[in-house]
């Protein structure tokens, strides 16, 4: 039958939705118990009758059915024995969002081609997007539509592309507009939120429990790591539940004031894991996005008053004072448009806060603080009063001296640690976090000074470690600038779960001389 | 056992790599028969006690070795039913690059950190790379260490920030030094290039059956489609076999004076077939990369004279003779430091040239204009006589008029169409190209002038049909700019191997009333 081609002015006359549905076939569904994350993916037998009369090639993109439920999938070939011909091996995301059954029947065809892809390849170009360009971008990537590669092309090019003031906050507003947003009843609702790159540095529970302590409301959400070996979330999670739902997210808060949640459990802003999953895999930070992330999840959250840290140091992520005050600009001018008062707090980043570095290890540090253990890091106590201090004072407009002083008083009377204790339990319950089962001990080579400490370097052998996946691996600090050490004394012990991890590590150890400088003197 | 830490000055006490290997657990292999093109990929059980022990995590890098072998994998974990605990099933590029048969045993370790993805990070951010972080970045690629996520990083890095004429030289040297160099008994070596962005316009086949015929050396290897609906290696592969190897493409050489093989399985500058790969998926070209991956085919291939066919037009690739010409200029810089001569040709690219857009479609257009069938494309053998007789004259020192006639004449005689046929033969025999089983007709829809052609959207509307993948699929095309039509008359024929591919295609084309424009006069 042949097609009737109107002139540039003319409708179309077939819509591509209907031709489109007349195709495609039907598959038995199996479950692999394949974790992918969030790109779904299906293994379909190469002689497949359907992928022979649809041409459907291997690694190639198809659009999975069943009822009113579709996804987008990432097609896979097998050979015989694992498949049966009509059969569509699915992965654990493909499962569910298809709510399917075993030996289910599904549909599949060729998917429309995604043209918010278009506005990626424009910014990789370096060209400005709109606000429904990057709408369309971040809803795609919200409803699981970019396979991998597609999601490492949008971090690529917004990570490498200048971004300006209008387009980071149509990011923002675009990932606001893809999930929850929260209200309160709280006129003031405090907030606070570190930019990271510093190892340990783990304030945010501290001040949490200082802050809600205090009578105000402070409903945390956080992260969990992108490039650091852990993220709030992380270390919470091996002391409590961060996988929270929003209603018990607003029992917890309605009950203590406060809460220490996974961001990405109760969808504020969750485009932010998946690009994060990614910026994670590539090692790859990008400043728009980071902008996007803190600012959507605080305006989602419902907050009034954000508390900002931006550690500076020479291997921290901000490496300069300009730079800080730059990105501190930045956040407090998007942070305007969506009527958030944002303050920043520029900090030492020229070393780790606290002794721990990964999930268990820095929770055992906001332990001995709360529970003003004498061996406690005074470091990570210090920045907490004064972070909590500055955010009482911030959001109260009172005078900062004074709420300096209360933040340190409730702390030290234990209202702090029956706060935080308050929380947790309200979560789910309090547990102690793990011990790993493997430690080894780096000494010093030689009589000396500690005259650095690489973050990157030492947050890259607590990866290795396993850390963060790993929930009790990392490392614990022993030194700190300025200290004298002899030669067999301790610099810090490795802690790992797995043999092969902790190994690595100490092999990547004795390669970076660099990570402790001692000086001969 | 405690490890010390050298001071920044002392070496390291032991080497990563034996700490490494003491670690790793064995596997027996099963072979899936899956497809994953360069991205080795490895299944394990769930709960395969290795991954426990090694802290393995889904979707994670895994190093597999056997015997002196070794590959870098992405591991997917999948439930009961589909492997054994101790068993790694293997994807297809894992399978032969470890070189193991059913049953055979394999060790898994945590990889080392592939330190050239700091230089794409570095080249993300717009910094200037070295040759020594070019060539590692080459070399790790051509070894398929890199992930599909990382090769996405890649090429959108290299797509996005600018590259200088130093850089752009290295990378070419990286490509050509990562394969296989061939050098010829004739001193003159000629050779073509088409930068391509015009659909159809298969002169290169032509080309080389005149060159060859008129006596000269002209040894062409070209590559698979990129964002086109087909490269010339796909055309001529439904008329001969185009994956041979060296040996036989030196004796195709020796006895026919041409060659037409694919660039891939000659190993010449072999990371870029894996890099195209990527830029397909993405539907993304960087200019740096393709001037890398012509000139390191030309130097690899050991030609001494290239004519560069630049087509410039509003939706070809290039699109004003500006930047034709700023490419070509860049071509010819980077041809210069090895030794290369180029001579750019700025053509016409307003419309497609010939009338079949996809490999069998292109290939009969390319059997006409060498049988001199009154019906053969004129545009077609135009350019193929204007491109031959030019690179004739540039080659030979000689007089381009003169030169001109001499390659119309070669094509009026049969001479070509002898050569052309003794190239087809020597490279394992001809064959004529298949044609489709679906076909389906595009009309205009009022009476008019054709007054634009989309070859942009025309190339989509033939790659939704099928092409490349599917050989016989495409359009061919049966106006021409400035043509009056009316209602009713054909515009173009869509041809199709599978019917969910040729519905698809037609959708596109009635939802895209611009693909051909005809005024209403």
């Amino acid at each position: 039958m042949p097609l009737e081609l109107p002139g540039s002015a003319g409708a179309s006359p077939l819509a591509p939705q209907s031709s489109h549905d007349a195709h495609g076939g039907t598959l038995r569904v199996r479950r692999l118990g394949l974790e992918s994350q969030s790109e779904p993916l299906v293994l379909m037998h190469k002689d497949c009758p359907i992928c022979r009369s649809e041409g459907f090639q291997s690694r190639g993109r198809i659009e999975l059915r069943h009822g009113e439920r579709s996804v987008l999938a990432t097609l896979y070939q097998v050979g015989d024995g694992f498949l049966a011909l009509d059969e569509a091996g699915l992965s654990e995301i493909a499962w569910t969002r298809l709510e399917v059954a075993e030996d289910d029947e599904i549909v599949a065809v060729h998917p429309r081609a995604l043209e918010s892809l278009s506005a990626v390849r424009a910014k990789l170009y370096g060209r400005r997007l709109s606000q429904q360009q990057l709408s369309t971008i971040i809803s795609d990537i919200t409803h699981e539509r970019y396979s991998d590669v597609e999601l490492a092309a949008f971090v690529a090019a917004f990570a490498g592309q200048p971004f300006d003031l209008a387009e980071t906050a149509a990011l923002t507003d675009a990932m606001v507009s893809a999930g929850e947003r929260l209200a309160w009843t709280a006129e003031l609702v405090a907030d606070k939120h570190s930019i990271g790159g510093l190892p340990g540095n783990r304030t945010t529970p501290l001040v949490v429990a200082i802050v809600a302590a205090a009578g105000l409301t402070i409903p945390k959400t956080s992260s969990r790591a992108i490039t650091s070996p852990a993220g709030t979330a992380d270390v919470m999670e091996t002391m409590t539940s961060v996988d929270i739902d929003l209603g018990l997210m607003r029992e917890v808060v309605d009950s203590t004031g406060g809460c220490l949640a996974w961001g990405g459990s109760v969808r504020l802003s969750p485009a932010d894991d998946i690009i994060i999953r990614i910026e994670r895999a590539l090692d790859v930070d990008c400043e728009a996005q980071l902008v996007a992330s803190v600012i959507s999840k605080k305006v989602a959250a419902g907050s009034t008053h954000v508390l900002l840290d931006i550690p500076v140091g020479p291997t921290a992520k901000v490496r300069s004072a300009e730079a800080g005050e730059a990105l501190a600009a930045n956040l407090v001018a998007v942070g305007e448009r969506f009527g958030l008062k944002v303050s920043p707090f520029i900090s030492d980043g020229s070393q780790p806060i606290g002794r721990g570095l990964g999930p268990a290890l820095e929770a055992r540090d906001v332990l001995k603080v709360l529970r003003n253990d004498p061996d406690a890091p005074e470091d990570l106590r210090s920045k907490a009063v004064s972070l909590a201090g500055r955010l009482l004072s911030f959001v109260l407009g009172r005078d900062e001296a004074e709420m300096l002083e209360q933040a340190a008083d409730l702390l030290r009377s234990g209202a702090a640690l029956e706060k935080f204790m308050a929380i947790c339990t309200a979560q789910g319950g309090f547990r102690e976090p793990p011990v790993a089962p493997l430690q080894s001990i780096v000494t010093a080579s030689h009589n000396g000074r500690i005259a650095s400490i690489d973050n990157r370097l030492l947050a890259r052998a607590a990866k290795l470690a396993g850390a963060p996946a790993a929930k009790s691996a990392g490392l614990v600090l022993h030194v700190s600038l300025g200290d004298q050490v002899l030669a067999g004394d301790p610099l810090f012990t490795l802690h790992g779960e797995a043999p092969g991890e902790l190994e690595y590590a100490l092999a990547f150890v004795s390669a970076n001389s660099t990570i402790i400088g001692i000086s001969n003197q």
